[in-house]
């Protein structure tokens, strides 16, 4: 393939000419033909007005010490794997949660329970695959991180979040922030749009398998991209189980689902089913598709499936009964329902337009009784480079211009009214973000209680706004102040890859426990089993149990000490360390490192953890407490003797 | 072992009878007998007072969006084996560099690159360890970020760090900020205390192996305490090799060094040289350790020493010309050297006292002019657990109190003057820290240029300074403005495990690049030149080579593209990725993601990267740009095809 220069130049020409609901104007996209760096839409600089700046000197964002955030801020970290806790408006990074990644600090893809965690909900062929390659996947891309909901709103319960570099939803449990459950989701590729169901209770956790594989993907069909297929997917979020997936056409980009319980969709771009650049922009409408839950669940009842890989597959492809698709212009992006319960704006990414669809009228979609377009309320054009859409509850829209490098905030009503031919201007207001918007999110502003105080905006590039780092630079999170009814940048938030999405939630929705005592569903219930199975109490363990080349190490921690302060194996001994943490002040985790052995891991307040290894280096190694416990912390340690072989 | 009763007791006694220079005194420790809790030194939420807040509304800690910080900040991040690179007055997290640890944005642990990094310097023994284990360390345990000196403050050059987890140090270089050189330390057990010399210029990195192990530690005398050994370590920091070795007696702590070129000193605990807490407490008096590196590089020339695993081992035990051995009360944990160039400040941990040396003396102590205590010049009592000590350039000295969860600020000239028994009180101030401060720095507070400004306490717990995360809390690094002659804390940083340690440098010591485009020493050469050698222009590649089963994959990247589109290989085969980023805008990384198949690199602008693996997963393979890049970057990917073997 002969580079770019095509490409661009293809870009350029589908930006200059961006399709509206009307028909084909001509964007006035200035500056979209002036080289690459104007393509890229990396602005050179703009500086926000002094004016926008006041608030921050007024202390907006300001939290003093010792005093508390009024929302976590629920974070993915992109190509980072792991999902982070924000406090918002601080906008303090206040805890990693391990997920997709390896995590040194608590042993996350080292002890048993995280291993078994990771690899429990891979595939056979996954599983065979990894292997000879350490058993996990020590690599993830996490991009949306959602919460569970009841009647509309955020229940506390459970966050998930998608893996797209090895076609992964992972979920979180709450009451302890620690991955609970993993899965690979078969027959798709590449998870990428994940949103839970918002009503009545979260059931499905609906994810779109973004890229275009053969099915299965086996080594047929190999250069055939006619027989390639994009698979959305419904999960029981509860069971961590895939409840049914949908062929469709095109590929599958955001997705999001209605205030009714009964509605999913996605966006779709690359409608032209190709495999280069070139031919994904080679036509100026994509889609959005639209799945009726009811019918699917009617169609699994009747049988009207193929099963794959053990999961019922219906076809929904343009002409199934269970989708609809609606035109939309330009490689739509982002997908997003208002919290008024009717509205989904669709964010035209290549288009300066956004189209606003109305729930109320898919049933009658759905029967045929209107045209796919008829969905379409609204289409108003914002500027270039729409991708998402946040809302403050009262009717109005704040959404990313990429290209612009800006926030478009407009009202839905004002849009609909100039739809339907009023002499009206949906946009209220923009603001210079800095630089290059993605993904944005209001407090609240995915719930029915979107409640219209904060707006972040997740911006991919920070270029000149820190000290400089090195040609890799942080991302730019911006908190903006919207309570008032206007848009203030208070704080720029550099953080490392990658920000992709995030969610606000109110301080009160969420009361995670201090410690695991008497845990529900405790990770660690193999390994009390197991020390039950030998007559072991892991709140007194200091025990050594040989059998045959087999040592179990049970011990219980208590700072500044280990219950055994030794224990001895041979060479070539599979040794398994159990510790329990018997302390139960708030705060007191534990660890255990064992030198020079790669062995790690975090034990928390009344809490259980194990790692098993060969001891295949003799000698004298210590192990220690790495959380910091206690004034004697640096003399809260031990030693593994292992006697070499044939001594 | 019975569990911690008798240790709890002990402790007890000992903090309770804590020694002064003076002699042994009741040092009035409150509550130090009242449980468990009492004696972690969690305090239950003392609040800072209003008035100490009051800097925090006046925004002295507020950078407004757009705005510099005016210093970086180095962090280590303890048991997450990476470096964070921080904004000061601001606490934002700027960077994170991948040091001991995986990461999965980057694919640090996963490609070529780095993977040279992170075995090249390995023991044999540890390489062959690690065969079985997918050939790198998964965790690392970072304590101690220092940077590089010239004429006693920094230069901007590299930062080195500690692994006490596998026993290595590490250094980053600072024009890309990046990891560069891993050694592991050969005879020494698990590295602790680690910095630079700081004049003339570094060329010695003084690295302390903390534990006690045989010499060899090959699985003889196993159970031999008294052949134990710990290790104190010079690197050679330009080339990143062992100079040479010290044996000492007892536990090597922390360490530093002069401003005058020739002295290194380390703390040492468990001068009992036991193997467990409560004989690691039974004598009142450990030491500071001083190493003379005239004497050794004397020696050196003069091979008075032996050569174990091919690095001189000097014998630096009690009674050896190249060490001399200063008592001092109670397991001494931090030693800070003051920028008057004259005073180094021992931290005694389980006693309320601080040693103060002047380094004028150690000449007459090695010629045994003097006694050891000769050296001591004030040993003033702060406070229960003072860890270490910072300073403000004006005589000051600010020391954490990790039982009194405070910082104590005292002056060195008063201290002396009480010392020599004039009626003066040392303590000029202390405050509050939310709780258990650990590690603390001043702004450039050990260079010649401590300017006075901020002082951060690193804090073990944080409790109830943030929303509720659950069972595992943040860390709180605050901020102190010292800069008035008080202290006013002034943020909250919540930071997840573990801040270590850190220095605050001025912004105008380092200028890192923004690209990689003619790069002294890069890391991608040996990539290079294998294309170079295969006949391929790195800038303009987009080859598929195949020798054998081993292919060759040779692209460029250039928003929104990868030179190569598709490309096939055969089941089994052994297939090497290369892609350069032609791309030069500043901030435009570009990454390469295969997905399914857990190959993942950042390939920065004008940098190449590369990954190997085996092609052992037939189907069609996604690949495609994980650092974001371009309006079209999600269509920035192309496909691996995998032809299954004997089709």
């Amino acid at each position: 393939m002969k580079r770019t220069k095509t490409a661009i130049e293809g870009m350029s020409r589908r930006a200059l000419f961006a399709n509206t609901g009307k028909g084909a104007v001509l964007a006035g996209l200035a500056g979209a033909a002036a080289g690459p760096a104007a393509l890229l839409g990396v602005t050179t600089g703009v500086a926000t007005g002094g004016a926008k700046l006041a608030r921050a000197s007024e202390g907006v964002a300001t939290v003093a010490p010792g005093q508390l955030d009024e929302y976590y801020g629920i974070w993915s970290s992109g190509q980072c794997g792991e999902v982070r806790l924000f406090g918002v408006p601080s906008m303090r990074e206040l805890m990693r949660i391990p997920v997709f990644n390896i995590d040194s600090a608590t042993g996350w893809g080292i002890t048993n329970e995280s291993r078994k965690i990771l690899t429990e909900g891979l595939t056979p062929e996954t599983k065979k695959f990894l292997e000879s390659r350490g058993g996990i996947w020590q690599n993830g891309d996490a991009h949306h991180p959602h919460m569970s909901f009841t009647d509309g709103t955020y229940d506390g319960r459970y966050i998930w979040i998608n893996d797209k570099a090895n076609t992964r939803v992972a979920r979180i449990r709450c009451d302890i922030m620690k991955t609970d459950k993993i899965i690979e989701i078969p027959n798709a590729s590449d998870i990428h749009g994940l949103r839970p169901q918002k009503y009545p209770k979260t059931k499905y956790i609906f994810a779109n398998g973004e890229h275009r594989t053969p099915l299965p993907n086996d080594g047929r069909d190999l250069d055939k991209p006619e027989n390639y297929h994009a698979i959305f997917t419904a999960l029981d979020g509860e069971e961590m189980k895939v409840a049914w997936q949908v062929i469709v056409d095109g590929n599958l980009d955001n997705c999001d689902a209605d205030y009714q319980g009964r509605y999913a969709f996605s966006t779709c771009y690359n409608s032209e089913e190709a495999v280069n650049l070139e031919g994904m922009m080679s036509k100026d409408t994509d889609w959005a598709v639209i799945f009726d839950t009811k019918r699917i669940e009617e169609g699994l009842a009747a049988g009207d499936y193929t099963e794959m890989k053990g999961v019922p597959v219906f076809d929904g492809r343009h002409g199934s009964k269970y989708t609809r698709y609606v035109p939309i212009p330009n490689s739509p992006h982002g997908i997003n329902t208002a919290p008024d319960g009717h509205h989904v704006v669709v964010n035209g990414k290549l288009s300066p337009t956004v189209s606003v669809l109305d729930v109320r009228k898919f049933a009658d979609l759905f029967d045929d009784k209107i045209q796919p377009r008829d969905v379409v309320v609204a289409e108003p054009e914002l500027g270039l480079g729409p991708l998402h859409t946040a809302f403050d509850g009262k009717g109005n829209c704040f959404t990313t211009l990429f290209i612009d490098s800006q926030v478009a905030k407009w009202n839905i009503d004002k849009a609909i009214a100039k739809f339907n031919g009023e002499e009206v201007d949906p946009i209220l207001e923009k603001i210079d973000v800095h630089y290059q918007p993605g993904h944005n999110h209001t407090s609240m502003g995915e719930t029915k209680d979107a409640d219209g105080q904060w707006l972040v905006s997740l911006n991919k590039f920070s270029k000149d706004r820190f000290l400089n780092v090195g040609p890799l630079k942080p991302e730019n999170d911006q908190l903006i102040h919207i309570g008032d009814g206007g848009m203030t940048i208070v704080h720029d938030g550099p953080t490392y890859a990658e920000p992709h999405d995030c969610i606000i939630v109110r301080a009160d929705v969420l009361n995670p426990r201090t410690n695991y005592a008497d845990l529900p569903n405790p990770p660690y219930q193999d390994i009390r089993d197991l020390m039950a199975s030998k007559g072991v109490d892991y709140l007194s363990a200091e025990d050594v149990i040989r059998e045959g080349n087999k040592v179990y190490v049970f011990m219980h921690s208590y700072a500044p000490n280990f219950s055994l302060e030794q224990f001895t194996v041979e060479e070539g001994d599979e040794v398994t360390i159990a510790i329990t943490n018997i302390d139960d002040v708030d705060d007191l985790t534990h660890g255990f490192t064992l030198a020079n052995y790669g062995m790690v891991m975090e034990i928390p307040p009344q809490g259980t953890a194990s790692v098993t290894f060969t001891a295949d280096r003799p000698g004298v190694h210590w192990y220690y407490c790495q959380w910091f416990c206690h004034a004697l912390h640096m003399e809260m340690r031990g030693r593994m003797l292992v006697k070499p072989k044939g001594v």
